[in-house]
């Protein structure tokens, strides 16, 4: 575990905000994880993701291993040098892409026997290969391979495969390899079960990780469900560790989480929708599709420092999406990667000074007054 | 005509190399001009069009006609601050797009009319009109209204279209507003027949402009066709003017097309092929789709300074080809439209020291030794 360490600077309330050292540099939390799938933040130069103020970026290792391979890209230097990104980078451990993408998945306490969506060819990941995949990649923070179950799904499902993710998680600790300097983090599952999130805590605490993921949570039951979940299983983790929750989320998700105590989030959310042509503001979101943008001079938002704020019209925006151009996507990215590296920016801020709470409210008010419709 | 000049300030056999001056910028001549069809250079934000060394982009008439309307565009404040592009600008004047795109055209003395490739709407393009769109776009660089007659087509129908288009270019001049500094620029035609190019270049001579393009060529009649045309074409415009070579074109064309006294090109092809997974090097035409890169840690080309060339390999190209992401389009662009930059770069100093026969002698070599096939 040389070489990672998590110092709590200022709390606030539950939130706190931090710093993540790694041997690749150091994390800002609360932090934002910009997804770089396959080996890309998708329409962004990995020098432009850095300008936005992310310090970390998150690689999937299902898309990886597949294409161009893990076996590949150790040949190549290792991700951070094959995608040129030179920072921090967290890849997750492939469980959950391998149960939302894969087909013909077949799943035994080893692991789980898949076809790859991409061409057909069978693959199989376990605790012990997901490893070995991070570590080829030259993963800085590795996730623990965990099983994420179907939703909906009963007590007895949810119990079933959190405790099969607990085995995993202790198959995961073994099989790391933290030699060269990276951390690995494990999966608290269990649902919306009070009982089981605790059950799954207690494993993790007793194998000992350098960080805890909350999991299981953002795959549908809603905002209200996702909080309500948090104010008990965000707090059943180690107060000294970072928390991460995986695949979080829109901006409002975030600012109530990192209120229950939550240290780092990853999303799609910011690219994918930037490439969809909707840009989030300090007024909510914004469909740049929308015609009443066409002859709009105005900046997508007066408050931010991004390309895409600083050169160019909504109507600019506008026609480029209605032509389909490329400088669209990359645009409305670099915008909603800005926007959501600026609000992790004053959330640290606000909890430094003593005024998240503030902050929060403040923040929910200028969303709800916003006049472009929400996602 | 005030704020336009030309300056030559060297000359090798027939070709030379010059400046050209605007309000809005100098351009280094032999030049070549990025597209910017729809008000952006595919993929590419113009600042780092610039980078490449671009002086000037061309915009396209007809595309911006349509969407997003040039009337919308001078609301705007003007092509350049709509797409953020301060340097100067040349337009075309539609006719060819209008006669390659359009549906369902309707040619008369007084001009084409047309529907729209986009959505079916029905508009007009005379010399009038053409001066006055581009006018509206606030273009540096204004081209006369002209007719591409569709080939294959007999020397009766060439002298035809040539005469109308000759027609056209004095209405065009007629009609012409240069208050705000912009110059206009006649077209040569009469396909590959030195009597009716020596007759349009007489025409062009008595109603005067500011710069000659050579037209009508670059549209299927092969590179020895073209340079034989361009053997007597080119000398027959005013040498103190500049010399544009519309639509060309490959590299090879244009190191040919200098030797026989041209001074500016266009071309999609650096933009269009970088889509499409073909690199330019100073080895010749690369495919990054083909396999044997999928493993390769070398730059796409040592000797070029370009992005992609300084911080990715070849196999990280072929991945993110075959993945489909937008950063291969990025980053092939920006490599290719940096080629062709330090192509001109190469041409416009070895025509200053005066060894441009040895230059594109070597050139020919080097594009012969490239193992990759051709376009």
């Amino acid at each position: 575990m040389s070489g990672f360490s998590f110092q709590i600077r200022a709390t606030d309330g539950r939130a706190r905000a931090g710093l993540i050292r790694t041997p690749r540099g150091e994390i800002r939390t609360p932090a934002f994880m910009p997804v770089g799938t396959a080996a890309t933040v998708k329409a962004m130069l990995p020098e432009s993701v850095a300008e936005t103020g992310a310090d970390i970026i998150l690689g999937n290792t299902y898309h990886l291993m597949l294409r161009p391979t893990a076996e590949r890209i150790a040949r190549l230097g290792g991700l951070h040098r094959f995608m040129n990104w030179p920072g921090p980078i967290l890849t997750d451990s492939g469980g959950f892409q391998v149960m939302s993408l894969a087909a013909l998945r077949k799943l035994s306490e080893e692991g789980v026997r898949f076809k790859s969506h991409i061409d057909g060819s069978e693959h199989f990941l376990s605790p012990e290969r997901s490893m070995e995949v991070q570590r080829l990649l030259g993963s800085d923070i590795v996730m623990a391979f965990d099983e994420c179950p179907a939703l909906p799904a009963d007590a007895a499902e949810i119990a079933r495969s959190m405790r099969l993710s607990m085995r995993w998680a202790a198959r995961s600790k073994a099989a790391f390899d933290g030699s060269g300097g990276a951390a690995l983090f494990g999966i608290q599952q269990g649902g919306l079960s009070r009982e089981f999130r605790a059950e799954s805590s207690e494993k993790l605490r007793e194998i000992g990780f350098d960080g805890y993921a909350v999991g299981g949570l953002a795959v549908g039951e809603g905002q209200e469900a996702m909080f309500a979940t948090l104010d008990f299983a965000a707090g059943m983790l180690p107060a000294d560790r970072p928390r991460y929750l995986m695949g979080v989320g829109k901006p409002a998700d975030i600012v109530g989480a990192v209120e229950r105590g939550i240290d780092m989030f990853d999303c799609v959310l910011p690219t994918r929708s930037g490439r969809t042509g909707q840009a989030f503001t300090r007024r909510g979101v914004l469909n740049i599709k929308n015609a009443r943008h066409a002859d709009d001079s105005r900046p997508l938002d007066e408050a931010c420092s991004c390309p895409a704020c600083r050169g160019y019209s909504r109507a600019y925006l506008h026609h480029v999406f209605k032509a389909r151009e490329i400088i669209q996507s990359m645009l409305l990215t670099w915008h909603n990667l800005q926007y959501y590296q600026d609000l992790m920016a004053d959330i640290r801020a606000a909890i430094a000074g003593g005024r998240f709470a503030a902050f929060a409210r403040d923040f929910r008010a200028r969303q709800e007054a916003g006049d472009d419709g929400g996602l």
